[in-house]
C-alpha cells in the first residue's frame, strides 16, 4: 500500500462497448444496478439440472417505475410473456420487479403454466410486499416442461437482493451463453445525472422479430411512458431485431427498460432537447448487448457485421443485410474461413427484398472489394480469407439502388452449434 | 445357365419408390431416356477439380417437344435460368435439348456469364443441328466463378447421347450429392402407354421457392402446353418447393418437363378423363425426386416428412409443415435422436401461419402422440425416442382450426453439413 494520494478509479471498458460511444455518454459499471433505487440478485434452487449454478435472479425497484416491453411475435409465447403483456396492460406501463428463472422455458405448459406465472408473480408480489401486477415474471430454457414449482417457490423464498447485484443477476439469467453481458452508462439530462444500465441473454433460438431474448434494462431517468416504449422499440429494432444467431424465433423473447425517475429530471418527452441523448445512450446500450449476443451465439468463434447500404428501402436494407446473417452456407464458409462470396449474392437473391439488380450489387469483406456490378472484383484470394479469418468478420453490400442502410449482427455456424443441440434434453 | 424358359424379370424397386404409387401407375427404368425418342448423355470436362467425374450433361429429344418448366424465384438468378426463362418464352413452350454442367453455377457472372450461357446453347444447337432457342442450359455448383469455356465447349463437342444414357446423365448432374435420384413410371392414357421419367440433384442450398435445383423430365405425352404448365407448377407447390436441407434459396433452381408426344395419344389437357391419371403420375415423380433430395441433404442420416393437418388454410399447413423441417434447432434434435418438441412449438409459433392456437395443438413423432391441446401428453420417452433415431421420422401436427393439410420433407443437420460447407471453394 503507497500513501500517495487516491487516484480516481480508471476502468478498462471492452473496445467493443465503447465502439461508436455517442458524445455525452459515459461507460459506467453496475449493470441494471448502475441506476439508484435497484436492487438485483440470484439463487441456486434447483431448476437447473447442474446444481449450484444459479437459475433464479430477481430485480427490484424501490417504488413503481414507468415500464415498456418489447416481446416475441410467436404464435406460440411462453405464458411467462402473456403474463408480461397482461401485467403491463394492467397496471398501465408500470412495474417494479422482474422474476427471471432459467432451465425451464414456462412454454407450452397450457393452464399450469398461466397458473405457474402468475403464482410466481403472486409470490413475488407477496415477498416484496407489492401487488403482483407490479411484477414481470420471465422464463428461459427447455419448452414443454412444466416449471418445478417447489423449486421456484424456494428459490423466490430465498433469493436476496443488493444494490450491488447486477451482474449477479446478470450471472443467473444465462442458459448456454459462455459468459454476462451487461452494459451501463451515464449522461446528463437537463441538468441532471441519468444512469441506464442493462443485461440480457441469447445464445440459441436466437432470430427475434419484434423483440428478442431476455434483456433487462434500468434507469433512473423520469421519463414518460409513451415517449419511453417509442423510443425503445425503435432501438430495439435497430439493435435486437437485427441479431440472428440460427434463425429460430424464440417463443419467450423479451426486452423490458424500467425508470424509476430517480434522477429528478423533468419527465423526458419527445419534444425536450435532450430527449435526442437519451435516445442515443439507449440506443448504444441494446445495440451493445444485441451484438454480445451474436458473438456469443452457440457454437461461435466470430462475431459477422453486415451493413448493407445504397437500398432502395430502410426494410429492403434489413432484410437483405439480416438473410447474410441467416444463410446456414454463408455461416459455414465464415467458420472455414473460405471468402465465398457466392454464398451472399444468394442470400441476396433469397432475401425477400422488394428491389436488387444484381449487376449493381458490390461487396466487401472487410476493407477488401470483392464484388463489383455484381461479378468478382479484382481482389487478392490471400487478402479476402485474411478478411474472413478473424474474430470479427464485417461484410458491406452497397445495392446502388437508393440511400437505405441497416446494419445486422450474427456469427459462424460450426460443429459447436451441433453439439450443443442434438442432445439439449437428455 | 439353364435351359428353362426365360422369366420376365422382376425388378425390386426401392419401398420410397413404390410407396403411395397410384393406381394405374407402373415403376420402370430408364429415367430421362425411359420414354422413346429421348437420348441422354455425359462427359468429363475438367470443370469439377476431381478429373474423371463427369461433369457435362446433355438431354436431347428426336424433335421438338411440348416443354414447360419452374424456376428459383431468387432475385439474383443463374444466367442459365435467365436464358431458360427467355428460349421458352422465345419458342413458344417448346425444346428439344437441354445441356447441364455441374461444378460451376454461372451466376454472378455479368455479361460473361450470359454470353457464356448463350455460347452453350449455340454450340449445342449448332452440334444437334438445331435452332439455339430449343436448347436450355443448366449449371450448378460454386457462385461467382466465370465457366471455363475452354473446358465446356470441348465437353459439348465431345459428349454423346445414347437412348439408354438416362442413368448416365442422372449421373453428371450431381454436385454434393451422395446418390443419383431417378424414377420413371408408365400409364395408359386414352388406351396409349404413356411413359413419364426424371431425374434430379440437390444436396445443399435446399430451400426452394417456385421451383427447386435442377430436375429434368421426360415424357413421349401429347400434351397442350398450358395443361401441362399448370400441372407441373401444381406437382412442383407439393414437392420441390416442400423440401428444405438448409433454409438457403439457391440461384439456380429449375424443373423442366419436356413431352414429344410419340405415344401417339390425342394432346391431352385439362377436360379429358384421363387428365387426373396424368397429374397423379406426375405428382408421384415429383414428390419421389424431392423427397429423395431431402433425404440426400448434406450430412443428413435421417429423412423427416412433416405432415401438417387441421390448419384453416393450405397457406398455413404448408408454412407450419416447412418451418418445422427449416427449424435448425428441431433438425439438430433429430440428429441427436431427441424428442425435444419444444422445438416444433417454437417452429409453429414462428412459421407465419396466420391461425394458430397453441392451446390446440397436438403432435405425433411416428405413432407417438407427444403434445395434445398444446402440452405433454402422456407418453413414454423411450417410445419417443425410438420414433427420432430410425432413418425415417415422422411428424404429424394437427392445428385443430380447420381442414387444409400439406407435407414437407427435410432431414437432419450434423456435423457432416458443416464438414461439407465451410471450405468449398478452397
Amino acid at each position: 500500500m503507497s500513501d500517495t494520494p487516491e487516484m480516481p478509479e480508471t476502468l478498462d471498458f471492452p473496445e467493443l462497448m465503447t465502439r461508436d460511444l455517442p458524445s455525452g455518454v459515459r461507460l459506467i459499471t453496475g449493470g441494471v444496478t448502475a441506476a439508484p433505487g435497484y436492487r438485483a440478485g440470484s439463487v441456486a434452487c434447483g431448476i437447473k439440472s447442474d446444481a449450484g449454478t444459479p437459475d433464479l435472479a430477481m430485480l427490484v425497484a424501490d417504488a413503481p417505475c414507468v415500464t415498456v416491453g418489447t416481446f416475441t411475435s410467436s404464435r406460440t409465447p411462453s405464458h411467462t410473456v402473456v403474463l408480461c403483456r397482461e401485467h403491463l396492460a394492467t397496471a398501465g406501463q408500470r412495474a417494479q420487479a422482474v422474476v427471471v428463472n432459467s432451465g425451464n422455458a414456462n412454454c407450452a405448459n397450457g393452464e399450469r403454466g398461466m397458473r405457474d406465472a402468475r403464482r410466481m408473480a403472486e409470490l413475488t408480489g407477496a415477498k416484496l410486499g407489492i401487488d403482483p401486477t407490479l411484477v414481470m415474471v420471465s422464463s428461459t430454457g427447455i419448452i414443454g416442461r412444466p416449471l418445478p414449482m417447489d423449486k421456484v417457490e424456494r428459490g423466490i423464498a430465498d433469493v436476496q437482493v443488493s444494490a450491488d447485484g447486477g451482474p449477479i443477476f446478470a450471472d443467473a439469467i444465462l442458459t448456454t451463453d459462455t459468459r454476462a453481458k451487461t452494459i451501463a452508462v451515464e449522461f446528463e439530462i437537463a441538468g441532471k445525472t441519468v444512469r441506464l444500465g442493462g443485461s440480457t441473454k441469447g445464445a440459441g433460438m436466437i432470430y427475434p422479430n419484434m423483440a428478442t431474448m431476455l434483456c433487462y434494462l434500468t434507469s433512473d431517468l423520469a421519463v414518460e411512458g409513451d415517449f419511453l416504449q417509442q423510443t425503445l422499440r425503435s432501438a430495439v429494432a435497430d439493435s435486437f431485431n437485427m441479431i440472428c444467431v440460427d434463425g429460430d424465433m424464440s417463443t419467450n423473447d423479451t426486452v423490458l427498460l424500467y425508470a424509476n425517475g430517480l434522477a429528478g429530471n423533468t419527465p423526458l418527452n419527445a419534444n425536450a432537447p435532450d430527449a435526442a441523448l437519451f435516445t442515443a445512450a439507449l440506443r448504444h446500450v441494446t445495440r451493445y448487448l444485441a451484438r454480445e449476443i451474436a458473438r456469443d451465439g452457440e457454437g461461435a468463434t466470430r462475431l459477422m457485421t453486415v451493413h448493407a447500404q445504397g437500398a432502395a428501402s430502410v426494410d429492403d436494407a434489413r432484410k437483405a443485410a439480416r438473410a447474410i446473417t441467416a444463410s446456414p452456407l454463408w455461416q459455414c464458409a465464415v467458420a472455414g474461413g473460405d471468402p465465398n462470396w457466392g454464398r451472399v449474392i444468394a442470400a441476396l437473391g433469397a432475401s425477400g427484398a422488394d428491389e436488387m439488380d444484381p449487376d449493381r450489387i458490390a461487396i466487401w469483406l472487410g476493407d477488401v472489394q470483392i464484388v463489383d456490378h455484381g461479378v468478382a472484383a479484382n481482389y487478392q484470394q490471400t487478402a479476402a480469407q485474411k478478411a474472413v479469418r478473424g474474430t470479427e468478420v464485417t461484410v458491406r453490400v452497397d445495392l446502388h439502388l437508393g440511400d437505405a442502410s441497416a446494419t445486422a449482427w450474427g456469427c459462424d455456424l460450426t460443429h459447436g452449434y451441433i453439439d450443443e443441440n442434438t442432445t439439449y434434453t437428455r
